[in-house]
């Protein structure tokens, strides 16, 4: 199939622009598309921490980003008192969102790349490499999606519905998405594909940021409660399911957001593959399997509430935030070096030691 | 095991009292506790039309109750003036819920204990004898599910969890419920039942109704997100499910609020038995199979707005309200009649039948 260059909009959730850091505060999405531009680091890691920017990927660039504009808009007149500066400036950005791990990820990165400069005297240069290297890290995360999207669009319908689930999309990633980078390669190649976007509760990450992400972007989609899944998927003539993934042990079993277990199980009963996409970073080859995988436990109140309105009485409310998927669901695994299939202990492995390789 | 007597709240959502038909104001639950008292059919007409009261089998009683208020209440001085006015009070009644097939029974009733009575010439003894039919019906659907409830809870667990879906309790029936009439007598009984509750979007009737009923009634229970079901028959030592159901055709299929169909597929996954609690008048098996029973579709704003907010932006919603799950996925269906098992469509014929012989 040819690539068509149709020109589509992408959500754009970070930029490095000549102003500053420019920000999509996705706290006002759907009902509002509001930038911020920061000029100064500290408003950064505010924005981090105030979840403007959500999604590991992402804050991993605005880490990189935040670091960059620190050392870019430093009073340091010598590279000594940039030294002196640096760690600081780091420190600021690590105390935002103490579990991403991602974001530590790019700090180290910025902090390898200052160590390799800081030998030199130019006090611009370090500058500007810093600021090449941050906007190096975002353009890595759009080449890995762009990757995943094209290895996965393969495995997508010419025609017919796809479903997806949570937000796995450019507003996560900084690039174009995995999962929904899948959708949209495949539909920027043509394929006649429709969305059908579970709402994904409690946090409405579906309703809120998929639905807008596939309407800006010109995709057509059908939004849908997640207790109508199992419903389309045995009536809705589904060609394939597609979601991200958090965490991916050695044998496949993969933690997503909570709800996409039952997807895979309806899936696999009325014989829709199910797909996952996700980066080499999300795997953990040192759990064996998906039992080994801690489930972060949410407040009761994002159940019992939605969006600060109660609609239950005063009750207990379970919210785990995610749930594993067992690999025997699983079709496939796409990644940025290509795709996975079962036995998956065999394949991931291969796949990871290319990456440790490259 | 023995019966206790346990004085357990039973929520009460309609009374016939000395002072009027009292009702529980749904529409205000679970913020508020309010009833409300009419003494003129036309209150109760409007409280149906404007869903103070939901839930076929309690519509099928204020319906009969409000024919019985707007007989006690009239001004005709003569059995003759009376049968002039009776048929318009009762097509008040008629222009309520167009299509809700309870009320219309509870209304060929009320005519026809009219027309027994309407040859005798004591207006007020025709007067209270409308009234003692409309109290009798009431104790009748009491009756029905007080006998689901006791066949159905053989099949609870002695201990351990079990899950619902939507609201099949008092408040939709006017007894103790078809679903949590079945946990709710089993829990009498001194099983000790922890309920799962699946909040059952788009209109929350699992977290606004079913926590409120079960809270009430002393039951422990957990609210969920409808995308949780899953995770929970997988991890949550669930022993069993017991859901209502709007229709059963001829072979089992039946259909039932939206997500129950997912759930019935987890359930069998997960090795968790599935059970359907619900009165003969469900049965239509002049269909031979689910493919018949057409689904609802609803308004798309119950989707994309959650008590008149908005939580997505303005992109096209499904909004089926109920799903058919196939027969195969059914451990047992629980009637006032006894326990229906597969082949079902012997199985449902044979209680049937025992009803028309009644």
């Amino acid at each position: 199939m040819e690539n068509k260059t149709v020109a589509m909009y992408v959500a754009q959730p970070i930029e490095w622009t000549d102003r500053g850091v420019v920000m999509l505060d996705q706290r006002r999405l759907p009902s509002e598309e509001i930038s911020h531009t920061y000029t100064d680091y500290r408003e950064v890691a505010r924005a981090i921490r105030e979840m403007v920017i959500r999604g590991a990927p992402a804050i991993g660039v605005a880490a990189a980003m935040g670091v960059a504009l620190g050392v870019l808009h430093s009073p340091a007149t010598s590279v000594d008192e940039l030294r002196a500066e640096f760690p600081r400036i780091c420190d600021v950005i690590a105390k935002t969102r103490p579990t991403a791990v991602d974001l530590f990820w790019a700090l180290e990165r910025m902090k390898a790349r200052f160590a390799e400069l800081a030998a030199q005297s130019d006090l611009h240069k370090i500058k500007q490499a810093l600021v090449a290297e941050a906007r190096q890290v975002h353009l890595e995360k759009k080449a890995t999606d762009e990757a995943i999207g094209r290895y996965g669009a393969e495995f997508m319908p010419r025609e017919g519905q796809v479903m997806t689930q949570c937000n796995a999309g450019a507003l996560a990633t900084a690039g174009i998405g995995t999962a929904l980078g899948v959708i949209r390669v495949a539909f920027e190649q043509g394929k006649k594909i429709h969305v059908l976007v579970p709402e994904t509760r409690p946090y409405l990450q579906g309703a809120r940021l998929t639905a807008w992400e596939l309407h800006r972007g010109g995709i057509p989609l059908t939004l849908i409660t997640d207790n109508m899944v199992g419903h389309f998927l045995k009536t809705g003539k589904v060609g394939a399911v597609v979601t991200g993934a958090d965490r991916i042990a050695a044998n496949g079993d993969t933690a997503n957001k909570i709800g996409t277990y039952q997807i895979a199980v309806l899936a696999k009963e009325n014989n829709v593959p199910f797909y996952v996409a996700a980066p080499i970073s999300t795997f953990d080859l040192s759990l064996p399997d998906g039992s080994h995988i801690p489930i972060e436990e949410r407040s009761a109140a994002e159940v019992t509430h939605i969006q600060g309105v109660r609609i239950a009485p005063d009750v207990p409310a379970a919210n785990p935030a995610f749930d594993v998927t067992p690999a025997s669901y699983i079709a496939a695994i796409f990644t940025e070096r290509g795709v996975a299939k079962s036995p998956y202990t065999q394949s991931l492995r291969s796949l990871a030691s290319e990456k440790a390789s490259a």
